[in-house]
């Protein structure tokens, strides 16, 4: 294994969900801003946004979409947004149609830069001491967070994220062994349940064995569970939020 | 702003299109899997895939959808994949039906988890002294491109990596100022297109004075120019191609 400060903390990643009181200050919040805008941007199109919510109104209606207690509360709380306002604004101020903007493509890739700016500002985070949780919960009730936030179409809140200075030490949770998820030109379709075992047993013992919130688990039976279970949830009107927002229009 | 080895790569990343002949070595690769296989995962569901090309016919293949000459040529061509098909496999053989995995929640989730992950190993190949270009490219002709790997239905291929030794230094492309990317609780619906005059000026010398492929253009240019007109592309083909796939079939 290749290692060096950056790798070492990347293999040493965990959530944080406890967090000091203290904000960021206002060096640490530009610094990772100014890391979300170097991040790699499909067709240089630069379609992602950051909200830092500070108001504590906004902070509480969050946390009650998201239903978890450390939301909006020590830290600061991002938004990420995919964000292709801006760039309508600019072809209409230019004289411009929508153009394109409408379609599945140019969503995904709004999604995408969104998705590569979040991670790039957790590993700077982690590199800077700090901790972080993202928080797809917030999709819990997409359209309620898009009033919350007053948000305009052609934006889409993709993912929250709570950083701050770690209160915890969470063990190292185990992850899929490397042989199941990278693979040599070839997809292998012949996946069998046996191929999880010794992985399951991994990560039994993790949730045995971990210090806060100790159950009996295994990953198989997680998928197998509730999660992916049909049941009615909010998250399903996610197509239809996307849709009212202007985005995706072409299906 | 605060800064460290990793801040600093970060702060500097530039797309990297030329490599040197060598390849990557076994452990380099292995570090990059571990790095991505410890990326957060949305509710635990490990839902990302990597597929390392290295067969001359499919590295040929992508190359001709990519139009880009570079991808599959020096270096490594790595293959970023949504994964829902591995927890089907295991939702099947515990048993149970296919549950929400068809659902635009869960294929997101799934965007999500394989964005991070490729954010995640450009930072650590870059730690390492390696280049990146991410290839959304892959998606010119997203059907041809699941023929040419024989993937299975509820797997989608969201972008391609080419990874390498540099064999370029490319200057630092401007990114639009933070105070038009990052805001405090409200997003700004006011943008007028004077915000952006400063700014298009610095991306018009950054393309006058850079090494390669010298031009004329702005930002603003760009965004009300071809690459967002409307024109017939396959990457319309996407929403059809995620539903035959068996993504999002809930709208």
């Amino acid at each position: 294994m290749n290692n060096n400060d950056t790798i070492n903390h990347q293999l040493h990643h965990r959530t944080i969900r406890a967090f000091k009181p203290q904000k960021l200050s206002a060096e640490q919040l530009h610094t990772l801003y100014a890391v979300a805008s170097l991040t790699p941007t499909s067709m240089f199109m630069q379609q992602v946004s950051i909200l830092h919510i500070t108001d504590p109104d906004k902070q509480a209606a969050i946390r009650e979409i998201c239903n978890q207690p450390y939301v909006g509360a020590n830290g600061d709380l991002l938004i990420f947004l995919v964000d292709l306002y801006r760039n309508q604004q600019i072809r209409q101020q230019k004289g411009k149609d929508d153009g394109r903007l409408h379609t599945t493509d140019i969503f995904l890739q709004g999604v995408e830069d969104a998705m590569m700016a979040v991670q790039n500002v957790i590993v700077a985070a982690e590199s800077m001491g700090l901790g972080t949780v993202p928080l797809g919960s917030i999709n819990n009730d997409p359209q309620k967070l898009i009033d919350v936030l007053d948000l305009p179409k052609m934006t889409f809140p993709v993912l929250g994220l709570q950083i701050g200075i770690p209160d915890q030490e969470p063990q190292l949770k185990p992850r899929l062994p490397l042989n199941l998820i990278a693979f040599e030109d070839t997809y292998p379709r012949d996946l069998q349940l046996t191929a999880l075992k010794d992985y399951d047993q991994v990560v039994t013992t993790y949730y045995d064995l971990r210090d806060a919130n100790q159950r009996i688990d295994s990953f198989t039976d997680q998928i197998a569970g509730p999660k992916l279970d049909i049941h009615s949830t909010k998250r399903d009107q996610i197509i239809h939020v996307l849709h009212n927002q202007g985005f995706c229009t072409d299906d």
